[in-house]
C-alpha cells in the first residue's frame, strides 16, 4: 500500500476538513448554555446556580481541545495517510461532532439527579471512545508505515503520545462507570484527564532535566 | 477555455470553502437531536426509543462524509478549475448545507408514519441530487480538459470514481421511491449506499489482489 | 504604504478567516427554514405551502456564493493587503453574517403582507451595502496600489469585475425600493441580479468569441 | 527548549484552528439577535426599538474581529510555536467562543434595568480576559525566544503590538466597573476601545509622518 502523490496531497484536506469539524463542535458547545429566563435583580444569583452547567462547557472544551491536540501530533508525524485512515477520521470526527449532544444532556438534567447519572455516563462513553479512535489510528498508521522515513526520534516521540493515549481510554472508561454512582467526581475525572492529555509531557519532562 | 494563473490559484479557496461547508454542515447535524425532556428515572429509556433518530444523524453523517471523501478524490486529481466548474460547486454545496433540514423531518416526524415517509423520500432527494451533481462535475472536468497533462494511470482512477458515482445516483434515486413504501428499509438503503461510496475500493481490491 | 513582509503573509490569514465566515453565513440559512408542525397525511402539502421559504433560503444563499466568489476574484489578483484593506474585509464580512438574520424575518413573516415588505426592504438593503463594500474594497485596492506588478492583463480582468460589481450595486438598490410596493417582486429580482454575479461572463464571453 | 520540526509545522493547524473557531464565534452571533414577532405593521417599529441589540452585536463583532486582527499581527511574526503557546491559545479560544453567551444575556435583558447591568458587566469580564490571554501569549512568546531570527524591526513592531494590548486590557477592566453603575456607557466604551484595538496605529502614524 505505497503512498501515490493522489494520497499524499489528502493530508492536506484531512487536516483542514478536521480543523473545521473540531473548530465548529468546540463552538457550538455554548449554544447549550441556557440563559436563565428571571427578573433582573436575580439573574446574579441564577448565573452563579448554573455554575455546574460552566464547569460541564469548560469539560466538553478541553475534552474536544485535547483531542484537538492529540490529533494535531499525530498526523503532524505523519508522512503521508491512506484510504483505511482516512475513515477512522471520519469516524472520529463523528463522535466529536455528536459531543455537544451530551453536553446538552447534562445541562438539562443538572438538578436532576437520576437523569444527571444518566448523561455524565453518556457523555464519559463519548469520551472513550474518542479517545480510543484515536489510539487506534495511531496504531494502524504505525502497522502500515503511514510515518515513512523520518526520524527515529519523531516515530519515538508519537510512541510516546500513544503511550499517553492508552491510558486516557482506561481512565475515561473508569470514570464513565464511577459516573454512575457519583455523577460530580466522574465530571471532575473527566476535566483531570483531557488535562492529562493536554499536557505538553515532552516539554515538561525536558524543563525538568533540564532543570536538575 | 485554457487555464489563466489566477483560475489555478482558485483552487485552494475552493478547496477551503468546499471543506468548510461540509464541515459546518456536517457538525450540524447534532442540533436536529432533540433532548428528551422526561423525568430523570425515564431518561435512559427515552434516549433507547430515540434510537432511529441516532441512526438517521449517523445516515446523514455518513452521506456528507462520503460526497465530502469523493469531492476531495475529485479535486485532487484536478489540474485545475474553471469558472462553471466553480458554480457547479457551489450548486453541490447548496444541497450538503440543506442536509441538515430534511434531517430535521425525519427526527420530527419518526412516530408518525405518514409523515415519516414523505420526510424519508424527501431526504433521499437531496442525496440522489448530490450525487447527480458530482457526476456531472466529474463528467464536466473530463470534457473541458480540466485534469491536464497529468498521469494517464491518474485519470483512469478518477474515471473509476465517476462508475461508483453513477450507481449511487441510481441507487439512492431507488431507494427514495422505496421509502414511499418502507420507510425504514429505505434509510438503510441510504447507510448503504454512503458505505459504498465511502469504501476504498481501490485499496480492497488491490488488498486482495496481493493477498491472491 | 509599501508592503512588508507581514502583510503580504497575512493575505493567507485573510482568505482562511473570510473562508470560514462565508462558508458558516451560508450554511446557517439552513437553520432558519422553520420544520412545519403538522399531521404527518398533511406534511406533504404543508412542505408544498412553504416554498416561498425555500426560495428566500435559495436566493440568500446564492447572494452569500456570489460575494464569495467576487471576493475570491479579486483577492485572487491582489499581491498583497494593507491594514486598511483588511478593515474593509472585516466589514463586509460583518454584513454577510448578518444576512441570516432578514432571511429569518422573511421566513417568520412569509405569510404577513406588510411584514413581508419590512423584511424584504430590509434584506435587499443588506445585499445592497455588501456589494457597495465590495466595490470600495475593489477601488481602494487599485489607488493604493495592492494589485503589484502583475500583469496588465490581470488587472483589466479585476477592472471587469468592478464594472459588475457597481451595476449590482444599483440594481440591488432599486429592487429593494421596488420591495416597499411588491415584496415578490423585489425576491426575483434579487435572485437575478445574484445570478449576474455568479455568472462568468469572461468564460461566456470567450466562449462566444470562439463560437462566431 | 529549541524548536523540533513538529513544533514548526505545528504553526499552520493553529492558525487554521484558531480561525475556525474565530470565524464560527463571530458568525453564530447573529443567532443571537431574536426575530420580533409582532403584526407585520408593527414590525418596521419593533425593528427600530431593537436597535439597542444590533449595538450589542455590532461591539461583540468587533470586539472578537479586534481579537482575529492582533491574534494574526502576532503568531504572523513569531518564528514557531512550542507546546505552552499552544495551550494558552486555546484558553483564549476557549473565551472567545463563550462570547456568544454574554451577547445573548445582553439581548435577552435589554430592557431589565438590573439585570443589563449583570449582563455588561459580565461581557466586559470576557473581552478583559480575552485580551489579558492574548497580552500572555506575547509576553511568553518574547521571553522563550518564539519570535527567532527575525529583523529586529518586526519584533518591535509586535512589542508595539503589546503596548496597544496592555492599556485595552486596563480600559476593558475600567469599562466593565463603570458597567455596574451605567450600562449604556459601558457598551459605548466597549466599542470604542475594539476599534482601538482594530485601527491600523503603525499605519496611521506613517500617513501623517508622509503627509507633514
Amino acid at each position: 500500500m505505497s503512498p501515490t502523490s493522489t494520497e499524499s496531497r489528502s493530508k492536506g484536506r484531512l487536516e483542514a476538513f478536521s480543523d473545521g469539524v473540531f473548530a465548529i463542535a468546540i463552538t457550538l458547545l455554548v449554544l447549550e448554555i441556557a440563559v436563565p429566563i428571571v427578573k433582573g435583580d436575580r439573574l446574579l444569583g441564577e448565573l452563579w446556580h448554573e455554575r455546574q452547567m460552566y464547569l460541564a462547557y469548560f469539560v466538553a472544551f478541553m475534552a474536544i481541545g485535547a483531542v484537538w491536540m492529540e490529533h494535531t501530533a499525530l498526523v503532524d508525524t505523519l508522512d503521508h495517510i491512506d484510504a483505511v485512515f482516512m475513515r477512522l477520521n471520519l469516524l472520529l470526527l463523528f463522535f466529536c461532532a455528536f459531543l455537544p449532544f451530551p453536553t446538552r444532556l447534562i445541562a438539562e438534567y443538572v438538578s436532576d439527579r437520576s437523569g444527571e447519572r444518566v448523561a455524565v455516563v453518556f457523555f464519559g462513553l463519548v469520551l472513550t471512545v474518542q479517545i480510543l479512535i484515536l489510539f487506534i489510528m495511531a496504531e494502524y498508521a504505525e502497522r502500515h508505515g503511514l510515518f515513512g522515513e523520518r526520524l527515529e526520534d519523531e516515530r519515538q516521540e508519537e510512541s510516546r503520545g500513544r503511550y499517553q493515549l492508552l491510558p486516557s481510554v482506561i481512565f475515561y472508561g473508569v470514570a464513565a462507570v464511577i459516573g454512575v454512582f457519583t455523577p460530580y467526581f466522574a465530571v471532575g475525572l473527566y476535566l483531570l484527564i483531557a488535562v492529562y492529555l493536554a499536557v505538553p509531557i515532552r516539554t515538561v519532562t525536558r524543563a525538568l532535566r533540564r532543570g536538575s
